[in-house]
């Protein structure tokens, strides 16, 4: 009898998976990182298979590796020999929509834009949106507080989670939070869980918050320009006018280059750095109009404004080629440092510098009105792991980051891709600190060990 | 020697207070929670004193209750026998303001209003805004996770802490969070210190967001009407319709007589609960104009909208003076739960019921855009302990809250005055984590034992 055969009779042979190939590819997440051999995959349905599989990894001492739809791009649901994959995307019900009271009860297999779509049938928006949000699920959101486009209005996935239902590491079930908006009974265990990537517990539901959703479609502009730098003020002059954008991008040089020789936009060779923003707001159309204005104050040779919202979503179009543009250009590393707004033009310069010193391509994006860059290293297609070149860049950009006052992670989280910078950021009281929250939770380390801290 | 003269020693006897009547002003809070008898107060100036006195208090095992101004409404500043208050009152440094960043670093001994201010020079705003904040300082916001009027709109303080300096209880200095607007590497540290209410660590620093101030002076309008129901009805339809006010304050007849008795606001003996909006959109007087119409198709009786912002001023100060009010009229327990907002009017006709029942003056306030009620419940002047039919409402009023999926706190906190009925809420797992947790932080129980959790 295999040591799996016990999980197999617990929660019967449909729910868990031991074909090795199949297994494989629970293993993996959107990162070239290498996993091991699990012993098998639990497709869990509710939340006592959820319960069942804990107690026996408990009983077992077999690691456990929490994974939604594997959009990750940090290793955080890499699997690694030995373990066993718990998958939670077959949990996929809304359970409950609230129009009065703006909040919705959801499985951790959700899709995000499903929700988001559900929510709009009663005028209500789910306001965060990772890139990935048509396959990435809410469990995975919250795992790893994803961020998004329009965060830089609304916040990252944090601001909208009230409370949740989690399994811990032994079986027991523990409820966090609340329905309602405010509340301070005990410490903020929602907000421990939600980004700690699978390591404390396994999130079987939640309530999460909604928002009104805009009366008026959204305003788009879209700005050329011939600098980094000017495009960066223009970023930090719309910001200081206080006009709010719910959406405000940056694509650099390398990035519109893949675009443009993919889909042809139509790119000027003088234009070093797009701007796509937004505005929601009631009067949105006078806000685009104004960050037009700051855009062409700022230099922009060409700035243009969405009259209606077929026009708005070709421009947003553009955006969201960027990943699949630079993807015919080879594999890619997906970073995700962010530093405070003031210093932008000074970490894009950074990562130039990086690129032309390791002699690697690298194409930016930025979600500029929060500062979160994402610099994608482009190397060889079929390469298993990034060559040397490539780290090298990948460490001076971190490093940059943190000295720049910033953070090794926005909003991908530190996974297994992370760790060897982790310590330079956290400091050792913070680490030991995180080690002694981590043994509360999980005395017997099964719960994704190795990631994240 | 006293115990206490080697912290003398270490700190310098200007920093130590040892005058027992001084002692007693410092050992408690804005509640009647009589105090025990402190060994002294340390008048931290710096985070080294802080480090000194928590080093001090570790070796000889001293319970230390961190507080700032002392105008927490649960007990949770309140000192007991043999314990040293450290107050952080003294510590009142704005260290920086970044206009680019949109950040503060402030030290915790900040008045809240204060740090508004000084942002305002530069054209930004500290968004939290208890109604103690002309009084109340950043690190006791902190501890309490406070709320106000304006979160509404823009969260609570939590909603605003970036990272903290704070010192553990050993003495060790951790640093939590970042300066980014955006972060996700390690556990949400920065929140689990938002409201642990002191038993965690002593905040010494604070990095804090700031907002765009609004453009234009905030709209206003108040609304009359002939029964709460109304009134709640109103309420709903307003946040239904996509308003997003910046304040939305609910008054009930009670509060409303009290007021009219003290300063005549020419109250209808037909007003039954008043509505008090605002909004701070950059169309903010369209939108108050589009309240004042859901009030009037709500069955409202008269509805007043502010044209200028000494109008504007004068409307809110009805708000303001509802506790000076109350004061008058005898001694206030402030009570404070949230319920989701759908479930406004039910909690307060059952705050109604059990005043009736409990034959207890109670006068309700709401911050009712998020469901969060503060009925006020009044007894004889000169009373040190509330009798036991205010308690026997009190229990009536927070069992209610929970039924209906509410909190027995949505800001001020579980302090001292809570914790009876905390079991009811947080349930056994979530109770044994969160000691857990303590445990981690404060093994020898000395950071202000007995409160929060």
């Amino acid at each position: 009898m295999r040591p799996i055969d016990s999980l197999v009779n617990a929660l019967s042979a449909a729910r868990v998976v031991t074909d090795p190939d199949v297994i494989d590819s629970y293993a993996r997440d959107r990162t070239f990182v290498e996993p091991g051999k699990p012993l098998g995959v639990v497709l869990a349905t509710s939340r006592d298979d959820v319960v069942t599989t804990m107690r026996w990894a408990s009983e077992h001492r077999v690691p456990v590796v929490p994974r939604g739809s594997g959009t990750g791009l940090a290793g955080g649901a890499v699997a690694g020999d030995g373990s066993i994959v718990l998958s939670l995307a077959k949990m996929t019900a809304i359970r409950e929509i609230s129009p009065a009271d703006e909040i919705a009860v959801v499985e951790p297999g959700v899709i995000t834009a499903d929700l988001d779509r559900a929510a709009r049938e009663h005028g209500l928006m789910y306001a965060p949106d990772p890139s990935s949000y048509e396959i990435s699920t809410i469990g995975g959101n919250l795992a790893t507080n994803a961020g998004g486009l329009r965060c830089v209005k609304y916040g990252v996935t944090r601001d909208s989670a009230l409370g949740l239902e989690v399994v811990l590491a032994d079986g027991r079930v523990l409820d966090t939070g609340r329905r309602t908006m405010k509340g301070v009974t005990g410490y903020d265990l929602t907000g421990l869980f939600v980004g700690s990537e699978g390591t404390l517990g396994v999130i079987t539901s939640a309530t999460v918050r909604l928002r009104r959703a805009p009366a008026v479609p959204p305003a788009t502009f879209a700005a050329e320009f011939g600098s980094l730098r000017d495009a960066g003020a223009a970023v930090a002059a719309i910001m200081a006018a206080g006009c709010q954008p719910s959406l405000m991008e940056l694509l650099d040089r390398t990035t519109l280059q893949a675009i443009d020789d993919w889909r042809n936009i139509g790119l000027e060779s003088t234009t070093q750095a797009m701007l796509i923003g937004q505005s929601d707001a009631s009067d949105g159309q006078a806000v685009a109009e104004r960050m037009q204005r700051i855009c062409e104050d700022n230099g922009a040779s060409f700035v243009a404004v969405s009259s209606t919202p077929a026009e708005a979503e070709e421009l947003i179009g553009i955006r969201r080629l960027a990943y699949g543009a630079k993807e015919r250009l080879g594999a890619c590393l997906v970073e995700d440092v962010c530093v405070p707004r003031s210093a932008l033009p000074a970490m894009i310069s950074a990562i130039e510098e990086a690129a032309a010193r390791h002699d690697v391509l690298i194409g930016t994006v930025a979600h500029a009105g929060d500062g979160n860059l994402h610099p994608v290293f482009i190397f060889d297609h079929g390469t298993v792991e990034p060559p040397a070149n490539v780290w090298a860049a990948a460490d001076e950009v971190f490093t940059t980051a943190l000295r720049l006052g910033g953070t090794l992670t926005g909003e991908h989280g530190v996974g297994t891709l992370k760790r060897r910078w982790l310590a330079l950021e956290a400091g050792p009281v913070a680490s030991e600190v995180q080690r002694g929250i981590k043994a509360v939770f999980d005395p017997l380390d099964i719960l994704n060990p190795g990631k994240a801290i």
